[in-house]
This record gives C-alpha cells, sequence and structure tokens, in this order.
C-alpha cells in the first residue's frame, strides 16, 4: 500500500489512520508546486487533478478522495477499530466525513488556502464556515470523539482543524472544538503523523526558495 | 422512512434511490426561503445548518449529509442494488460520491446557487469547475453508468447535472457527459423523481412569488 501525500494537507488523515492500524505503507511525497514525486514523474499521470491523497492499494489500483481512501484503509484494518461496525455507527461515520468533506474542507478551507482565488470568495467561506463552526462546537461539547471512539473522521478533523492556525480563523471561539483539537494533538498517532509531516513541509518549503 | 427535501435539490439523489428500491416512505418537503416544513414547523430542529436532504429512519434517527444518507439506503435495500457488494466496487462508489459532493455541488454549484455568493466567487467556481468536467467526460466515455452498473452515485450526478441548465455551464462541451445526463434523465426512476420534483418546485415558486 502507497500512500501520495503532501506534507500537513488533507493526506495527513490516511497516515494517521496507517498509523493507528501499524500498517505497512510507504509513502511517496507530491510537490505542491511541480506536482511531480521524488523520482521526477508527473502526478497528474496519477491524479488528473493533481490532488492528493491517492492510495495505491495492494493490488495495484488507484483509489482517489478522502472519504473512500480513509473508509479503505478502515476496511482493510478492521482490528484498529477506524470505523464502527454497526449499520448505524456506520452511518455516522460516512455523515461525519461528508462533512469534513463538503462544509469544512472544501467549501471553507479551499477558497482560503488557493492564492488564485479572490479576496471576496475568501470573505465569503470564511462566512459561511461560522455557522460549521458552532455545529461542530454544539456537537463535540462533553463528547470525546465525533462518535463514541476514535475514528477517521477524527483523523479527518484533526488535519482540517490544524489549518486554522495559518487563517483568520480563531477556535478559542468554539471552545469544545479547541479542547478537542488539542486533546486529539497530544494523540500517539496524531503527533508521530503531524512531526514527521512537519519536517517534510519544511523541506519543501526550502527547496521552493531554493529555486 | 422519511426525507426530508426541497425540490430539484441534491435531496432527489435519494428519492431516485428510494424509486429505485421500491420502498416505502414518505417525503416531507422544506420551504427553501422559510425553511418550514407543511406543517409549520422550524426545519432548523431537524438540522441546524437547514440543509436537506435529511433521512428519518424507521427506528427515528436523523441522518444528514448525501454521501451518508444514499449510502444506508443502499445498505438499507439491498436487493436494488444501488451500491456495489465487493470490496473495490463500494471503495469506487465511496470515491464517485466523495467527488461529486465536494468537487462539483459543494465546490462548483453552491456558490453559483448562493444568491449573497458575490460574483468573483462565482466566476472562480465555475474556472475551476472545466477541469472536474473535463475529467468526467474522460471517464464516462464509452461507459453506461459511473460503476459496472446503476448505482447511487449515478442518482446524485444526474441530480447534479440537471442544475447546469441554470448555469452557464454548457454540456455540449463534454459530450460524454451530456450524452450520460440524458441517458439517465430518461431512466424510469430519475423521470419520476423529476417529473414529481418540478411540480413541488413550481408551486414553491408560486408561493413565494404570491408572498
Amino acid at each position: 500500500m502507497q500512500l501520495y501525500f503532501t506534507p500537513l494537507s488533507c493526506s495527513m488523515a490516511t497516515r494517521i489512520c496507517l498509523y493507528e492500524a501499524g500498517a505497512e505503507a510507504s509513502f511517496v511525497e507530491v510537490d505542491t508546486k511541480s506536482k511531480r514525486t521524488p523520482d521526477g514523474a508527473d502526478y497528474h499521470a496519477i491524479n488528473r487533478l493533481g490532488q492528493v491523497p491517492c492510495l495505491r492499494t495492494d493490488d495495484g489500483a488507484v483509489l482517489s478522495e478522502n472519504a473512500a481512501i480513509l473508509q479503505y484503509v478502515a476496511r482493510r484494518f478492521p482490528d484498529a477499530q477506524l470505523a464502527p461496525r454497526d449499520d448505524a455507527g456506520l452511518a455516522r461515520l460516512q455523515q461525519w466525513l461528508c462533512f469534513i468533506g463538503t462544509e469544512l474542507h472544501k467549501a471553507l478551507f479551499m477558497p482560503l488556502f488557493d492564492t488564485e482565488a479572490p479576496q471576496e470568495a475568501k470573505r465569503y467561506a470564511l462566512e459561511k464556515g461560522e455557522a460549521r463552526f458552532a455545529l461542530l462546537d454544539a456537537h463535540l461539547a462533553g463528547r470525546e470523539y465525533l462518535l463514541d471512539a476514535f475514528s477517521a473522521a477524527d483523523a479527518y478533523l484533526v488535519t482540517v482543524l490544524n489549518w486554522t492556525a495559518v487563517t483568520p480563523i480563531d477556535l478559542k471561539r468554539w471552545p469544545a472544538v479547541k479542547s478537542y483539537h488539542e486533546r486529539l494533538r497530544a494523540r500517539p498517532s496524531v503527533a508521530k503523523a503531524m512531526a514527521e509531516e512537519l519536517v517534510s513541509y519544511q523541506a519543501q518549503q526550502a527547496r521552493h526558495q531554493a529555486a
């Protein structure tokens, strides 16, 4: 199993899940500017839109889209309990994966991070984000995780919440989200993934500045 | 099972799946402006963000988020074969549900339809949409469905493609997408859902104009 990733991006959620599962996996870094892998190959041949993550499964298939990859890893390593096994729990997992992917990742953070996005698009995204964080705060109050136990949805959410550090979003306004974020960052699989990807991120930044 | 819907919105995908399954279900219309149901109740009590669809399951739970609801219906009615049963097929279904939800529905159509979205946000969304339609066109060339057979992902995609009619997007530019759209619209479950929701849509428009 091979994960195509960009450091500190949404692909880190899959790395966290692979660490949770103690899975054998290799990690291939995609340069955010050149969209090339370390062997010089054009990543667009793997993913037409140049998006990470992609997962090459052990039978050679290439799977894209975060929610699909996270659930694939959860099914592949059932002992890690990254997804509930009961039908109601699975529905809730899919609900949260979809919420994080559409309402937070795509609708809020993508316009904020896209250097080509107009300022008005960024302001609009921030405004729409308010109600999303309020919903999240209400759900997380008194809870340790999104579901009853740690799941792939938490791996995705902590990854996305990390991004607030480089946006005008201040998590202090949503105390339950803030304490959830701090708690999840301290989880060993998350801390390990973050520390490693920070090193890769800084190296990539240094390469870009040198170029 | 009770589906909260707004006519011709993304909730129509679930209606199509319920028709495919011959499921016993009731449909509760949510007014797009007042966010109230026909009994006068505030829909925000069902869904905090006021978003459709929501599905009230037979045991009374309320499930939100389109990808989660579509997969719930697929699991609940396995004979309708709305989702592949094999692991690789399920991963592909989840990949397409995620792509449609994030890349098309949320990143492209939501800014186009939101009357409060600034013009620049709409232009930005349209530009980003180009590569998404090209990807879809390449995938659908020579194929009847997104997967090997009709699935919940097709119910979602045909619903989203219908929206192009009221945008500057011209499907003629992507012939495989255009012929897929026409083929899917002719499918009995889709045609029935569209005809019924068009009537509801026109009635809602008339109520809004009279108010």
